[in-house]
């Protein structure tokens, strides 16, 4: 059990690492040389451009103005002055959104630390519990904590409405922050400017049809079925391989322009390049020629392919991005059901067209629920046999462990530094280290899931990464490393004992959640700003590759949020929060400093470095208040299962209406808030649609909407062609009805809809 | 422990009950006077009339014909013989659907119990495990059960294998079923005729307006957010106090006509009444007179309330039935969000007219959350204090409680037909009256929580109801009667020992259920043939009120199926199968045989009496589908529960995979079937919208929706008044349009939707 002394070295070693890094991000974002890492969106918006300017060619590179260095820390203020309405604008919803749970985290614990640190821990200090006991080691920090006082105590009504307190706290934040973004989305969705996206539906198990293709079948339906709304549709090309191709290209191209800038440094040798197994082997030829040669080919083989796709009536797959006349129509297509087998015909709002993943656009309804089945199997065992792994390494971690499995460091484990750092530091970094690998893992596994969209497929992963993150890094942590540490005491115990178990064990976990907070929280946010990776990664293109500023522009890696991955691991520290809240409150104030330094580090990133891939408006939020509330549900069971064993059965039960009433809370939440972030009420697509018919009475809606979801590939290439290609399906639809009126007619149930009135 | 011979006695006594009802009802059936209790449906669909034709006064009453008593058992195969689509468009497919969940046990459970008797029973009689155990009393019935098979035995393979075999066939027939029922809503939506609800939507949660009334705001709304789709819209009338009246002056009536029924028969003495308390006390006055001026006094009162409700702009609730142009117009907005809060203009929608639930049209939505959340509690109270009187009065049907509570009947007990009563019959009794007391309690609740038709007041009192019968007759049966058993030996036991307590105890507990469901499936289902109730109330009625054929229609109460009540005690029987299927086989054939009797009965009263209230397309079905499901994975979990205590470690982890497999197998229906029963997809709309449209060119829709959604006390009486008001409240849209464009159109974004062309 690590003291008040393990903790203060790991924490003046996390505190020391994370200067390094902020000194380090000092220096490193004044070097001109470095401006397109630091502030790459900024050049993204056009707003800074490259420093070619007079001057001499060191300051180019290097700042020599010794006074900046001095105020190296002025960039926090900086982070914090642009106001919230310009963040939207200048990074989007989702970015000015995110930072907000960071805010959200702060306006939960200050207040919460602040009655535990008047209330709490004055009861638990002197409950005196633990001086009683022999044989028992214990630490400061397990005196402040609920340890402290003795079974069966009157103290315990202090706890008690604390629970109660904390829980109301939150639920009234929680509530007040998911109003106040829920209208920031409702705003910025009424303020935005006229996309794509909002006049399209994306359709999805178009049912084959015998007699037409993909493209009328669809045209047919939404005609009949939403006539007088329906405008156009744009079919989706299987242009997967088409992809590779073009990627292949691109690479080819990469290494042409770096031997044609070695040629140009070195006019005197053409330079070589050796054609097998990774320019390992085989002849050597020029290499100029060579990828000159392979381009060109690349480019024939493209082009064919190209051909194939947009002539072969089986690279289209069954999905359209079917378009409407009017807001209206699309909010009633993508809200409604379309055909009496509800597994046909499936209809959503379109995502943005940066926001499509095609390679989903065309699963079948039963292999995705087959799908889905077998990826949450698959989630379930990656999230209970990654625990074996980590189990180890934190038995290690422990003193007796390492003592036992490499006697020859005995010696050196003595010294009291050492032992120190052992315990107070290792557990943390290899559960880091382990979480690194993981999102991948998660995001390929959305993937095969077969979601659409690029903020979809992030938001499940972040749902997966945080059940693995409640099983492995909290319950796994908690669990195993009591099980190591008492000695298999409690091996041979029941399942059925775990909630008692590890509601006991809680408090005994403190420490090691401190150091882990301080490792990843602190050390680690400060890691974030510093962006080694993008560093190395663009000065390596910036020598090798770039010619023109378009090249330089194409070597910044911007980033991004990374909710996937990031969002899990915030939602860590609520958990943590809300359970210590009451048993060890000491964990509360390394919580508050996370969620501050967080929010500055992040906002100063989102202004000056992420660049959005998409702008989904802030829809992640009911992903994070649900998460939230499953942590408060899980403080109050455990709090419920740890005051069971303290022989407090006149308070226990009393708990047991807080997570009702949260479960409530959550519900009405839901229905109150929610829709707001899947549907698109028709009176404000009404109002969107009247201005713009006032303001722009003249619009070519149908050219504006042409190609807007044309697959990536396709654009700034052989757009005419496929333009083409649409119109021709488009013009199907009139010419069919007179010589085919009855077949068709009777298949929707009408004449082609050229009878209907609405 | 009740040994065979018990239960041969119980079921002696309840087939003998059984065969009696079906005896009595076989003779009161044909008597010509009980015609109209026993065949009230054809009366009410005019095909028979009342008996009285040319014949003496003795025929008329009396059936002679001893031929006919002889085949008193035919009404079977006559009710076995009309055709299913006959049956649906005879009883309605709420009905033909209802009936078939006795089917879809009897589909379920015929092979089971082949399965388990061929390859089950002989595994755990050969088992021998209870006769090598010492001091333990165990009947026949025990041998046959899961308890014989000695602990760790390889035996167990076979109930594990079996009960993979079991849960895949219960899938199999439920998705076939699932699938069957689909589709014959669709096609009975699509074949069923033109109906009011079909047109319209209702529209709660209408906000205040400082500027106009309900009517105005609702029509204004809906004729911009729903230009070229919205034709006319009925507010609801907050006339509870004038139902009230309605309904008090309809039971003066009814003593008015008793009185005059006795002068008629003795005209010497007019009758008298007294005035106050029920009749009891005050002065004598004539009754005729008395009644006269009393039903005059209250009509005039009726009219003033008819006059205030009309006029008073108070008395108009927040909601309203708006009707569409086309089924187009009105799908769409049911199925879309209209407001950009969500808790406001909610649209869904309508149920036909007779199933509007109207006192609940206009509780605001916080108050709803709020009341749900009380009534979740409520219901929690109610599931789980109800169980102390049910423990209570079965630890007195036992033996020994009985004779300590009462040893003056010691002597009695030990008379051993009164013993094997007391044990195979009480307990079952016992829990029948508790029941029969609760549906009321739970319709209340239900309609606390503010549902606003009738089929859903029923849908959500049967999940009440449900959850009840699964706490209390379920697991309070099985715990709280082994714990009185067991005599206090596992009283002081953990709350988390409960799964590993019940699976352990369920062996025990087979006979106690074989005895319950003879009580309650067998004899009960063979008194509810014989409508002892409805018969007493009709003669009364009968001979003391009729005096037209007008009034004995009226006297007749043909009742309806009761889904709220009945449905859950049917899903007890899939629970006691799907549990005990694997544990204690010998329980299905019992199971069997209610489902099949129970089948026959209630295919003859839903042919010949039931009057179903409302007709909501077997809307139900999903329900029915969730519980089956519930009922396996409960079978599931206890079966673990049970292996586990039986050292059968190898095979209990491989039993994990059942639960998983059968929620995901949920999930797949639920997505692939459900939408179906609450949504309405718009390709058949447009079908059934161009059909009429065809054949019927000239339909005035707005005459035909005009006066549907009236409060139903209007109906007959006042309605051109509502009429005209509803004609003003219509005609005001164009006027305003004119003179106040402006604040209207900008409230709407619009110009009132003059210029908006989708």
């Amino acid at each position: 059990m690590a003291s008040l002394g393990d903790i203060g070295l790991a924490a003046a070693i996390n505190i020391l690492s994370a200067i390094g890094f902020l000194l380090a991000f000092a220096v490193l974002r004044l070097q001109p040389i470095n401006d397109r890492v630091y502030f790459p969106k900024w050049y993204l918006k056009g707003i800074r451009s490259s420093p070619t300017h007079s001057g001499n060619l060191i300051k180019k590179f290097v700042n020599l103005d010794c006074g900046t260095y001095l105020r190296f820390l002025n960039w926090m203020p900086a982070a914090l002055k642009m106001p919230e309405p310009e963040l939207i604008s200048h990074a989007g919803l989702d970015s000015a959104v995110y930072i907000r749970i960071y805010l959200l985290g702060l306006k939960i614990f200050v207040p919460l630390a602040f009655l535990a640190f008047t209330i709490l821990v004055p009861v638990n200090w002197t409950g005196g519990s633990l001086e009683q006991i022999k044989n028992l080691t214990f630490s400061n920090i397990d005196k402040l904590s609920i340890s402290n006082v003795p079974a069966g105590s009157d103290r315990f009504w202090a706890h008690l409405v604390m629970a109660y307190v904390f829980t109301f706290w939150t639920c009234y934040i929680l509530y007040k922050e998911y109003k106040i973004i829920t209208t920031m989305r409702l705003h910025f969705l009424a303020t935005e400017n006229r996309r794509a996206d909002q006049f399209t539906v994306l359709v999805r198990n178009v049912p084959p049809d015998p007699d037409e293709s993909v493209s009328e079948h669809v045209g047919h339906f939404f005609t009949v079925n939403h006539h007088g709304h329906y405008l156009i549709h744009q079919v989706v090309y299987n242009a997967n391989q088409l992809a590779k191709l073009v990627e292949e290209k691109k690479g080819l191209q990469n290494w042409l322009v770096y031997y044609q800038n070695k040629y140009t440094r070195n006019p005197t040798k053409r330079p070589t390049v050796k054609t097998k197994f990774f320019g390992l082997f085989g002849k050597a030829v020029d290499a100029i020629d060579y990828y000159t040669a392979e381009i060109e080919q690349l480019t024939t083989a493209e082009a064919a392919e190209r051909e194939r796709v947009i002539g072969d009536p089986k690279a289209i797959m069954p999905a359209a991005f079917v378009s409407f006349k009017s807001r209206w129509g699309a909010a009633v297509c993508a809200q409604t059901q379309q055909s009496s087998n509800p597994t046909l015909w499936l209809t959503e709002w379109a995502p943005e067209p940066r926001d499509v993943y095609w390679s989903n656009l065309a699963i079948p309804f039963v292999e995705l629920t087959i799908r889905r089945l077998i990826m949450a199997v698959a989630l379930f065992f990656l999230t209970f046999f990654f625990m074996i792994p980590i189990a180890f390494v934190q038995s290690l971690a422990n003193i007796e462990g390492i003592k036992k499995v490499a006697p020859f460091l005995r010696s050196l484990i003595k010294v009291k530094v050492v032992k120190s750092f052992i315990q107070g530091f290792l557990p943390g970094i290899a559960l880091k280290i382990f979480l690194i690998l993981l999102p991948m893992i998660l995001m390929t596994m959305s993937k095969v899931e077969g979601f659409t969209s690029l903020s979809k497929l992030e938001r499940r992963s972040a749902s997966k990464y945080y059940l693995f993150i409640l099983v492995n890094v909290f319950l796994g942590s908690i669990i195993t490393g009591t099980a190591f540490e008492q000695l298999n005491s409690f091996i041979h115990q029941s399942a059925s004992d775990i909630p008692k178990v590890i509601g006991v064990s809680i408090p005994m976990k403190a420490t090691f959640f401190i150091t882990y907070i301080m490792v990843d929280g602190w050390a680690g946010i400060a890691a974030e700003i510093i962006r080694l990776k993008p560093l190395i990664v663009f000065h390596l293109k910036n020598t090798f590759l770039v010619k023109t500023d378009q090249d330089r522009e194409q070597a910044m890696d911007p980033g991004s949020l990374g909710f996937a991955s990031s969002e899990p691991r915030i939602q860590l520290y609520f958990l943590l929060g809300l359970v210590y809240s009451v048993v060890t409150p000491i964990l509360l104030p390394f919580i508050i400093v996370f969620f501050s330094f967080a929010y500055v580090v992040f906002r100063h990133q989102i202004i000056n470095v992420y660049h959005q891939q998409y702008e989904s408006g802030a829809s992640f939020w009911p992903d994070v208040h649900i998460r939230v509330i499953i942590a408060m549900i899980i403080s109050q069971l455990l709090l419920m299962g740890l005051m069971s064993t303290k022989e407090a059965s006149q308070s226990t039960p009393l708990l047991l209406a807080l997570p009702v009433l949260t479960i409530w809370f959550h519900i009405y939440c839901k229905s109150r808030f929610e829709p707001a972030f899947v549907k698109f009420p028709l009176q404000d697509a009404v109002v969107k649609d009247t201005l713009e018919k006032a303001t722009e009475p003249n619009l070519d809606l149908k050219a504006y909407l042409q190609d807007a979801y044309l697959h990536p590939v396709f654009h700034g290439g052989e757009i005419e062609q496929v333009t083409l290609n649409e119109e021709d399906n488009n013009a199907l639809v009139p010419t069919k009805r007179s010589h085919r009126s009855t077949p068709v007619g009777s298949k929707y149930g009408s004449e082609v809809g050229s009878e209907i009135e609405f």
